[in-house]
């Protein structure tokens, strides 16, 4: 067989995450005045801090739902999906909350290039400073 | 020897981070009304994210020059110095920051208990969703 079918990449589905309502619930998005909290997206693989976006109520569920990240955009006002665009799509493993429920760590497998714009696998690729800590006791 | 000297608990000094000034000023801390950015705290040993907190220009600048992170309190509208009342102290090795300049990566050694002030090592130790994922190709 040949034709145009053929020819089509095959864009894995992404898997809804089992999850629980009441951690949903426990989210507080009340903070900040447009509804939003910080999303910290980490490469379940190696724990490399991808990339940081926004989540309000409805990017999360759709984020749960679709097995693939939803973010909202400050700029654009609108909910986007990472890599329907650009094709460097992130699929979900885990969502964790934090302590009092304002901020988001969301685990992926990074497909495409990777999470940034730019083309580079991380947003963070630029170190400000560094130095030699100090190791605990 | 003996006398109360000896009893006090040494608190190690920061290091200051040797930084650059050009990526400093790369920062975008408009994009917020208050001038905060959200500064992703990863333990520098295991890749682990501790917490998120929230940096000013200010906040910034203290903590590349004491090695140890600062923030700003959006409830308390105060700058603090993480550790200083619970002693979790964090003793930084490295600042990154994202391809637009308006998020941080901060990697740390992690003193005391850990980051979260329920006592937890990190604040995010809840998990609201999981799933199988998509291994990347």
């Amino acid at each position: 067989m040949s034709g145009t079918s053929s020819q089509a990449s095959a864009v894995p589905e992404g898997v809804a995450l089992s999850h629980d309502e009441d951690l949903v619930a426990a989210m507080d998005f009340g903070k900040d005045a447009d509804g939003l909290v910080p999303a910290v997206v980490q490469d379940a693989a190696d724990g490399t801090v991808l990339t940081v976006a926004y989540m309000d109520a409805e990017a999360l569920r759709r984020t749960l739902e679709s097995g693939r990240t939803w973010f909202y955009s400050r700029s654009r006002q609108e909910y986007w999906q990472k890599g329907e665009t650009s094709g460097d799509r992130q699929y979900v493993r885990e969502v964790r909350l934090d302590c009092d429920g304002d901020a988001l760590v969301v685990l992926v497998d990074q497909h495409g290039r990777g999470a940034c714009h730019t083309g580079a696998r991380t947003c963070f690729y630029r170190t400000i400073g560094s130095g030699p800590g100090v190791p605990a006791p």
